[in-house]
């Protein structure tokens, strides 16, 4: 089953609100195995929301149109599809009643542009909105499945979980499941190139690579009839990709980088502490996003000068004179100071250029050393990043927790 | 002159990537009075860009279409549009150069697969991507300007902004600018109805609120016919605005606090340092994010323990153990101890709690005290926050800094 999405507001497409609607809604069905096929924002206005939807009728079975169901003139969804579609708008006294009881429960009075939020087509099935006034609706026509949600997404979203799921599994008899695998430290050319046989869209779903916040993503899809055929199909093709990856592999779904440390850390009862000088607080301030961190975490510091890298981390006034900070020595210095001092088991540090000024021929903008010392001894990463000062921050912190997470794994 | 907004991919449409290329394409060319009429998402299939060109040349004059410009297989809008306009792909040896510097740059095979992106459309101008491996390019065909944008947003962003406008803005046969004013500390109602008699539409451009990153954005946009006449009206709206909003207003533009911070300290030759809890270092790196900020800023300790909070900050045991971490006292007792220990003009402190667990009856998830010691004496803060974890720790990070900015007016 196909589906396609139309969002309706001058908001959306005059970009003052992004799309989320849209996402939702097409993360949602896929679930189900209804696939959606393309995506549409259109202005307030009858004639665009008419084109839109008869362009939809034309490639998808289910038909979501978010927005334009309140009560100002230009909230026309419910009449351009009434018109286009020969379909007839009717008032429903007990929608009426419903939405003087909720502005009465308000204390505000109703006014009479409201009204016309209780009328619908009429062989549609009303889907009640909880969280504000303008109620949804959905019928079937010519073998299509029309369904109109408001567009504030706390709405939307509250009616789609409650009324539109439930409708929809009933017409659908498929299961679908889905598996993100997030890697770090390959590009996505040579990670596609890796699992370039299993890379296509098949009959039982499709695998495909997309890149993310400094990440490349695999995506498997899979459908079929059973829980246990789908599944057990997601488990083939996620063992075969690892074959072809293992390494770079830092987590599925959801999952961040930095809570698998995190978690990592507290099962094996080790304490962590950090000393940073280009990323400035930012390998701390990322572990520390994590909740329970406390227990593995007390202390870091923020050394961006050279009297603060010895004074915090004992780096030698010689080391610093003869290499200067960024050398392999000072980041090595400076991790094994901090853990130290601070009587953890791992001490991590950073010391680079992040530009835009600083930059020399031996020592460019995006030359950054990352220490990791551990109980076993200590370890100094070279890299040569690019990008803006923040991006090199960013990508220097990811570097030192994906170093770190492989030496905990 | 109308446009249209293409997004190219599956990640789009399949609800995984939320589509904020197409808004922010959206806002930024209504500057220059070229107005959007519709946002499209297709999947990686020939076909379907093509049919959404295909329309999008029936309503639109400037037709974007971003994403698709990738090394892999799916990657397939050059060839799309190419064979629906009957414009010929062609290998640019200039290209291909360059794509092989980038990966002999980053030491890196550059695979086969790769080649592709540097084929073009003959009459193309190819866009060139300081971000990554996929060039753009625009063109003009049949009164049509069609151009073509990586999906990554940051590349897209920067290639925008340093290719596209300035393409755009030779076309549009008016000045124009935008001013936006960045306010903090009062919420988009309460400023709008401040500034109510300006806001709207009207023949010279308009004055509109929009919610940004825990910001409320005013933006003025003004055209005409001269450069002079058009900076003249944007000044005096800007005069108007301010005398309603003085108090809350941080900074104008793509201007960010931390930067309008470190640049005050420095003229004041004021040096900073920073004792962290709950935001764990995001202070310190969010100063540090400000090229030049050496000169101000030595050091910062994160103190997630209370006995960290001790060493590293003379936070009394006393204290600790009477009032606990998360108070008022402790908050004055780490600005002031960072700030005499680091030997600075200026220490800022922050202890709180962000969730999700560790909330109480009196201390819920959200109570965070920051602290801001000067030379004429300390202030503490208390501040009550909503949201996730993050959220908590990043409003903690905005509201310390506007306080500090405040100070430093």
């Amino acid at each position: 089953m196909k589906a396609e999405i139309i969002a309706v507001g001058n908001e959306i497409v005059y970009g003052h609100t992004v799309n989320t609607n849209a996402s939702y809604i097409a993360q949602s069905i896929q679930e189900l195995g209804i696939i959606p096929q393309c995506m549409v924002a259109v202005c307030d206005e009858e004639s665009a929301i008419q084109e839109a939807v008869r362009m939809a009728m034309q490639r998808a079975d289910v038909i979501f149109i978010t927005g334009g169901l309140g009560p100002t003139p230009d909230d026309l969804t419910k009449e351009a599809v009434c018109h286009l579609l020969g379909e007839e708008l009717v008032m429903l006294p007990e929608e009426l009643e419903k939405l003087k009881t909720y502005f009465r429960r308000l204390n505000r009075e109703m006014v009479t542009i409201n009204e016309k939020q209780a009328a619908f087509p009429k062989k549609a099935k009303v889907l009640p909105n909880h969280c504000g006034t303008a109620p949804g609706c959905l019928f079937e026509v010519d073998g299509h499945t029309i369904i109109l949600l408001p567009g504030p997404p706390k709405e939307m979203k509250a009616m789609f979980i409650e009324y539109v799921l439930p409708y929809l599994r009933q017409k659908v008899d498929q299961v679908f499941r889905s598996l993100d695998i997030h890697c770090f430290g390959i590009g996505e050319s040579e990670l596609a190139s890796r699992i370039k046989p299993l890379l296509g869209t098949y009959e039982w779903g499709s695998v495909a690579t997309y890149v993310g916040n400094y990440e490349v993503i695999v995506r498997i899809v899979v459908y079929g009839k059973t829980e246990d055929g789908v599944n057990q199909q997601i488990a083939n093709i996620k063992d075969k990709i690892e074959k072809c990856l293992e390494d770079f592999v830092i987590g599925y779904n959801n999952e961040k980088l930095e809570e698998n440390i995190v978690k990592r850390l507290i099962e094996k009862g080790y304490s962590i502490s950090t000393v940073e000088s280009c990323t400035g607080g930012l390998v701390a301030a990322t572990l520390i996003n994590c909740g329970g961190v406390s227990s593995c975490f007390n202390e870091g510091v923020v050394t961006y000068s050279n009297e603060a890298k010895m004074r915090y981390a004992d780096v030698k006034e010689e080391t610093l004179q003869r290499v200067g900070a960024v050398s392999e020595e000072t980041a090595r210095e400076m991790a094994e100071g901090i853990r130290r001092r601070a009587k953890t088991q791992i001490g991590l540090s950073t010391t680079g250029i992040a530009g835009p000024g600083g930059g020399t021929v031996e020592k460019p903008v995006g030359l950054v050393y990352i220490g990791i010392s551990l109980p076993e001894g200590t370890e100094v990463y070279k890299l040569q990043l690019s990008g803006t000062r923040q991006e090199i921050r960013e990508k220097t912190v990811k570097n030192i927790l994906f170093k770190l997470y492989k030496k905990l794994k």
